[in-house]
């Protein structure tokens, strides 16, 4: 199949990451076609705005089709000239903005930092977890295991630190990990520091030949990601969750996203 | 001011973070109206499009007002559901992911694991960065810092650990971090193994005060918090940067997301 090349570029007065990850979002699922993003975030006066039509043309004259412009521009006039160019144009502002504003009685305003900025106190929180999630990686004491709004359980490279740094950063959790060791299942029962915790334990597992192949990329040739050793530990992990009643997901074809969303969805089951 | 409390419902037939990502950008610039999420992920039967209708009702009838359903249901049939609620409705389907197939000459599809799945070469490089970003937390090897696309340097507590993951997260880029202690200060050099990377060093700075307030929750009454101690230290990495030629970003009233985008501004000027 041919890979067709397509440009999309975000325009944005602000940061332009919702737009990006919108962009992300719905463009990946259009099979067959490879997107080159340009970014123009803080578009913030005319002289820019049409710098950024002139590109845009340009990119449309060399590539003899649309590119594709998802903008966040609250900026009427700077918006008008934007739309100027010849472009297809997903505008969330034009689009969402306006009706939510007459939906909601209120105004919508740019305000610097108050999506993302430090007065926020959504903000302040997601930070405050991921600062956790970071410091509670791999083992941590009681108090922390106490404070943890969540706590992974599956062996070294099973995918507990992107999942848990993911709920902080996307969700504000406190996700704390703890490793299954060999030690563990040699024990033949769950860690005894884990014991007060089983409600908010969850576990991940994943399919030993892909562990194997992470494992060989740390430590090459180690007993550590020998395929004998892989099938071993994800046996013995998998049968001590099901001992002991701990739900597991398998990482190996769920990416974070999915997992953080199930995790969630697992804890607030009323949502 | 009072505030308003509205609800808003995020609807996917995926993870719903594509919504809630824009939910988030959108909402959050309504002064004086707090929103209360719901969440209904992998929406995918009739049974669940229902019982979604019956609870966006359920809140249209205790709280008087609509709620806000932000939605990506590729399912036209589970759609058609979905909208027979009483609701103010953002659909990100309807009203973009049409016009967009006639643009592109493609189908949308949701094919799991595509967009985000393990699959996806983009998916894996942001892991990968996100793990180099992990590992090289805090000073790291010569051969590291080789690797990096960025290195940031400022001192402890000064905001480059949750930069770097964001960096990486976002943008797969492979950042590393390199703290400045007083040691650098008083050798009035640069790290002489930062030397060879002036090309891809940036700088973090942050006001005394919130460094000291900072630090004082990790280790309160130390010398490393003490606020003469901040502000010598700040001073000094200030002066470091401004004679090397580092050229630094003050993150006292930046979000981590203005940051990245920053960064990546400076790294790809020409985007």
């Amino acid at each position: 199949m041919t890979i067709l090349k397509r440009t999309v570029i975000y325009v944005s007065d602000g940061t332009g990451i919702t737009a990006e990850t919108l962009g992300h979002g719905l463009l990946s699922q259009f099979e067959g076609i490879e997107f080159k993003p340009l970014r123009y975030p803080f578009l913030d006066s005319e002289d820019k705005a049409r710098e950024c039509v002139a590109r845009i043309n340009e990119v449309k004259q060399s590539e003899g089709v649309h590119p594709i412009v998802i903008m966040t521009q609250t900026n009427a006039e700077f918006s008008s000239i934007l739309h100027q160019a010849d472009a297809f144009f997903i505008d969330l502002f034009d689009t969402f903005i306006v009706p939510l504003e007459k939906e909601l009685g209120s105004r919508y305003s740019r305000a610097v930092g108050r999506s993302h900025g430090q007065a926020n106190p959504e903000y302040n929180s997601r930070i405050a977890a991921m600062n956790f999630a970071l410091a509670h990686d791999d083992g941590v004491s009681d108090a922390d295991l106490k404070s943890a709004d969540i706590i992974l359980v599956g062996v070294s490279r099973s995918g507990k630190t992107p999942t848990s740094l993911y709920l902080s950063l996307q969700f504000s959790l406190r996700a704390a990990n703890y490793p299954l060791i060999p030690e563990d299942f040699e024990r033949g029962h769950l860690p005894s520091r884990l014991q007060p915790f089983r409600g908010k334990l969850y576990g991940l597992t994943i399919d030993p030949e892909q562990l194997q192949r992470i494992r060989f990329e740390r430590r090459p040739n180690s007993k550590y990601a020998s395929l004998d050793n892989c099938r071993y530990e994800v046996a013995a992990a998998e049968k001590m969750m099901k001992r002991e009643g701990i739900k597991w997901f398998d990482t190996t074809s769920r990416s974070i996203e999915e997992l953080a969303v199930q995790l969630m969805q697992e804890l607030n089951p009323g949502h």
